[in-house]
């Protein structure tokens, strides 16, 4: 085994020997700078790949003080006012923070702002409204008293969010505020290549590009008291001008308003159906973002060095599993492992030579201080994202901020050590082999593809309580024997792939999860009941396939064996709170834990086999339907149980229960993988204490194993 | 004061004795019947009122045998039936009880029968279709494979639901069956008034015919097991027939569909918010009701009887709060008390010479048995019900059932005779005064006055888990010293009374109480932020206003100061978590029950006065609007603590809590009732054990109580 490479470091000035000392006892290949570190010429001599943290729109604020005409933009919305009588002030920044936020007053407010009526919707005519710029604040006359209005306008981001963030957060008092310029202007297009190409040639050094990132953040703007006000890590918010509403208008023979963008003030938040003009919009930034990203990759390669792209931060347009991303050219990503859905999430990234994975705890001393534990969080990252790994792995691991910090724990320096020759080790063995995959299961969203992996996320890796009873699914997903896709409801509608197994539809009623109006569509209805027919899997959680309408509120209802009352139905007697003892799916389950849940779930018919009812309310159901089945589950926050629980739901939705004892372990907390292209099988213990796990292996052979804690075992086996 | 009047007891055969020393120990002046007994000739010579039972529309199965073509019918609706390809077969009846339902197919179904394709909601061509009589099943052609199909049928109802229920629950055995008939049918017409003129003759001992009640029965029916399938109290499914129809279109210029009368599989169930075609074919039959009732209880009178109705069972059309319920000229209106709510609904019915409440327990061997204690179940129903009797009287109370079985219990019979005392004596103190109103409350939902003290309820005083939390508004002001007159949307938006304090609008969202659709229209909302801009008081409970639109769900939110997160504005932060540590509202709260609640409720703004939040979501709120304020409760069952807590949430919301001090109780077991017109308050424990109250008198006097368990004080005041 090879206990050199794939392994990156961060490093920082005047720590050369510590460096040396580190990267052979790590293994590392690679020395990154980070932010608030720089690393030194003696560093930069050491026999290792050096990558050098680049940014293409912030920190430039020479030039963009030249041309603040050029700064990067978004539409945002006022708060609402009622109006009182037939005259209305809007004081439209009121809850921005003025240090981030300036209003656009150079490109015609009465043509690119918009007054609306929000009782009504109703748009407010440009004759009736006029802005006072010295106030920041709009008046609207001639409308109706006690009516809500806003006002939706053009502004400048004259603070980079993310330097905004760290700004505030780490007290950086008069330190220069980063000031973002856009690549659609000329001077700003100009200067990024310029720059670029003289770094390029002062920085012989540098062998990789990390580019952080390219042009435009996710929308992020923060409140009057300088916190945050709205976060969407997927936002196109700021990306916006008047030069990319006309160059839209060219390219999709349409013009987009300010709506397109304030979504009546959801700002086309990920959760929400997206409208044609936001699909239309988010297709043209995307292949525009390409086409740029590209020239400064071209440059990049040029002087022989290679560009990675790191996912997060100034992203936007460059959506990895989208149309647009392989024509960037890009040669690898980076990106933040918070668990196993973030690790797929990166390790699936398509047409890039290479994925790395920025593991935690980042070093900084929030975590390592005194009294403080950083290899427990260490070892929980690893062991999290390790089963996600085992099914496709990231190509290298790395680690940032400051090393001199984290050399100050010995034990920690130690398990970063073994982790990294146990990383190398299965990598090796599994680099080029497919896992052994016992079902293909499909996910159906308004996102599809575009979003992979990426589902039920506000901000990055966030706990919100309206999202980890989702997030449970992925998570699951992603250490399991099961391949899996992701797809929109028109591809569904289309014709349901041959090699599916198993659909999922999970989230709450009317976002873009659930579908909500996608479920309006006779079609996508008769297309899943006849592949389920015909013995297609189902499985739907929380608020699957919900719609009010033709007297259902999910319009699957009679598939899953399952309805939500809505108030309507209470005159209609329920019956059927019986619970089946005993069922395939689960054998495991001591006690369930569906998060949040739901209330108010009845079963439709005798027939609809309840595994789970609390407080009278249908938690976890099977139904039958023509030579298909159908699941239905209320909620499944991420821990081991709820894995193989969904695990067992996959194989008996599938009607392939006969085949859930093939690489099978019977404790949750133990996972097995196969490679049957090198007849190679793992054992890995999730759980940080010692484990005992019946585990099934090919051919009805079973074992016994007894794992040390967080223990990985690797067999060979014929069959 | 007098000891004799105003109650009536039942009484049966060979009981005279017993009887007699009962009314002398009850004070009873009036014996009636009951299911089961009947009155012999020693009672009916007794000097007392004698009521006697009377079924117009069933109970003579030798007529009706003779004309079974004018049975009374309803719509039913098929269960669904998914198609697996062009031909889809239903067997309508399934699902139905087949001794209660009989299809009709002497009306030719291919006219007034529909199959629809319910997940389009498309009608399918009547050519496209045929049905065979013999196995009930209709066949449908060139149909779309695996969408849903329903048939809509017109049926018999050969079996009166009331009997129906008392036969099968009570085992009668081979007891004929009742069949209803409609009074809309020739032969049915002549033979009620006929029938009645005879039975009036051959009664002459009878002093007031007890109807129970007049033609249609409210909509119940019955699964294949005989087992409830369908019960809404308020349901006027039952009503139909061919003549039925034709006479709507000549009445009101247009044709009803069947599914007019199905909706969608939800029978226009009150929580539906009403379609126009619904709410005008309920004026159309309460019109004919009317006139049809009119001509008995003008038989009645002519024989020199009284007419007394009963409210329940077949008193669909006769709703008293209705519109022609005057013309009927009843005399009096007799229903079953089970609480305050149920008391003023029966106490507040306008057009009658008198009301009378049946108390519970009714003398039934499931209460009246070895071991139990029907005295604390009188005390229970005496103590809840009297807090609103002291608002608004019954003109007198009544029992029902074996009288015999009753006297077998010597502390009930000793109770009642407390309990008739109490009532006689406090009615001959106010049954002409008003009492002291602080306030006047508006209630607001799709029903208004038609449904007066019936909001939120599925069959008559039954508890459902989804709204026990918003019975308790009712329960609440049943006995608090407010007026309460209720609305619809429409009279909202015409203007707002002068004389109301506070609107409250309370249910789920989209159901009839909270409103759904009528909060799409601007004008609403308008007339309510204006009217609170003024002083006015709004409280919402539950999902007030709940209608997704214009980037709001609750259409109120900013009046209300809350908004409920519907995932789509999760990547907006949401501050305000603060609770107020004390707040005129919840002075008294110990502790909180808001029944099922609501999650994901914030706060919009820092203005909004948290006073409860529980997980996160605010369950308890207060906000400022121009002069006027609103308060947002999450759910409210009744006790006496919730009852407190909207007192005082009433007199905030109106402003006015410098008012709540003038005849107010400090403990929420005791309450105050004043009656200016003869300068007396009554302080009543409306609780079964002792109590000490501080209660505020009038001109900022009060007094220290200790009470009696139940005990009922009554003073003098001058001022």
């Amino acid at each position: 085994m090879t206990n050199k490479g794939r392994v990156t470091i961060p490093s920082e000035g005047n720590y050369l020997e510590e460096t040396k000392r580190l990267m052979k006892l790590w293994g590392a290949d690679a020395i990154r700078d980070s932010d608030g570190t720089k690393l030194d010429e003696g560093l930069k001599q050491l026999k290792a790949k050096i990558y050098t943290t680049y940014f293409v729109a912030r920190g430039h604020n020479e030039f963009i003080q030249e041309h603040l005409e050029e700064v990067q933009q978004l539409y945002l919305l006022s708060e609402r006012v009622t109006a009182t009588d037939a005259t209305v002030t809007i004081p439209f920044l009121n809850g921005f923070f003025e240090e981030q936020i300036k209003p656009n007053y150079d490109d015609d407010p009465k043509h690119f702002w918009e007054v609306r009526d929000r009782t009504t919707g109703e748009v407010v005519p440009a004759a009736d409204w006029h802005y006072e710029a010295a106030a920041n604040q709009v008046i609207v006359q001639n409308i109706t008293a006690f009516h809500e209005y806003t006002v939706s306008f053009l502004a400048y981001m004259i603070w980079d969010p993310t330097q905004m963030y760290n700004h505030i957060t780490n007290d950086w008092g008069d330190k220069p505020h980063d000031i973002p310029f856009d690549v659609r202007k000329d001077f700003s297009k100009g200067y990024m290549a310029e720059f670029l190409k003289n770094w390029l040639a002062e920085n012989p050094d540098t062998d990789v590009v990390r580019f952080t990132t390219f042009f435009y953040h996710f929308t992020l703007f923060f409140n009057q008291l300088g916190k945050e006000k709205f976060v969407d890590w997927f936002g196109y918010g700021g990306t916006v001008s008047v030069d990319a509403l006309q160059e839209f208008e060219k390219a999709k023979g349409y013009a987009l308003t300010p709506e397109d963008f304030v979504d009546e003030g959801y700002y086309n938040s990920t959760f929400r159906t997206p409208s044609q003009a936001y699909l239309d919009y988010i297709d043209f930034i995307q292949k525009f973002v390409a086409e740029e990203a590209k020239a400064l990759v071209d440059l990049t390669h040029e002087s022989g060095k290679e560009a990675m792209m790191f996912l997060g931060d100034n992203w936007i347009g460059t959506e990895p599993y989208g149309k647009y991303f392989k024509d960037i050219g890009i040669d690898a990503v980076v990106g933040s492992v918070g668990n196993g859905t973030t690790l797929r999430l990166i390790s699936e990234i398509p047409h890039v030579k290479y994925t790395e994975g920025r593991f935690l705890p980042y070093f900084f001393p929030d975590v390592f201080k005194e009294g403080n534990d950083p290899t427990a969080e260490a070892r929980e990252n690893w062991l999290t994202a390790r089963r996600a790994i085992l099914r496709k792995p990231v190509d290298r691991i790395g680690y940032g901020g400051y090393l001199s910090l984290a050399n100050q724990f010995p034990d920690f320096v130690e398990y970063i050590a073994e982790v990294a020759d146990e990383f190398r080790d299965l990598y090796e063995k599994i680099k080029d082999v497919a896992p052994y995959t016992g079902l293909k299961i499909g996910i159906v969203n308004a996102w599809g593809k575009l979003r992979s992996w990426q589902t039920h996320m506000v901000a990055h890796a966030l706990w919100y309580q309206q999202i980890y009873s989702y997030n449970g699914i992925l998570e699951a997903l992603s250490g399991q024997k099961v391949a899996v896709e992701f797809f929109t409801f028109d591809e569904i509608k289309a014709g349901i792939p041959e090699d599916i197994d198993v659909l999922i539809n999970a989230g709450d009623g009317y976002t873009a999860y659930s579908g909500g109006a996608a479920w309006e569509d006779p079609e996508l209805i008769q297309t899943i009941f006849s592949w389920v027919n015909q013995g297609g899997g189902f499985i739907g959680v929380g608020e699957p396939s919900a719609f009010q309408k033709n007297g259902r509120y999910f319009q699957l209802a009679s598939l899953l064996g399952v309805e939500k009352e809505q108030g309507f139905s209470l005159s209609t007697d329920k019956y059927f709170h019986e619970e089946q003892p005993e069922h395939f799916i689960t054998k495991h389950c001591q006690s369930f834990d569906f998060g949040e849940g739901q209330k108010n779930i009845f079963s439709l018919h005798t027939e609809t086999e309840i595994l789970n009812i609390q407080e009278g309310s249908v938690q976890l159901a099977a139904n039958q339907f023509g030579r298909g089945r159908s699941v239905y589950i209320s909620g499944l926050p991420y821990s081991p149980e709820n894995s193989d629980l969904l695990l067992r739901a996959l194989f008996y939705a599938a009607g392939q229960e006969d085949r859930l004892n093939e690489w099978y372990s019977e404790n949750p907390n133990v996972e097995v993988h196969a490679y049957p292209g090198i007849q190679k099988y793992v054992v890995v213990n999730n759980h940080n204490q010692a484990e005992t796990a019946l585990v099934y292996l090919i051919g009805g052979k079973h074992e016994v194993f007894e794992l040390k804690p967080g223990e990985i075992i690797w067999r060979d086996y014929d069959g």
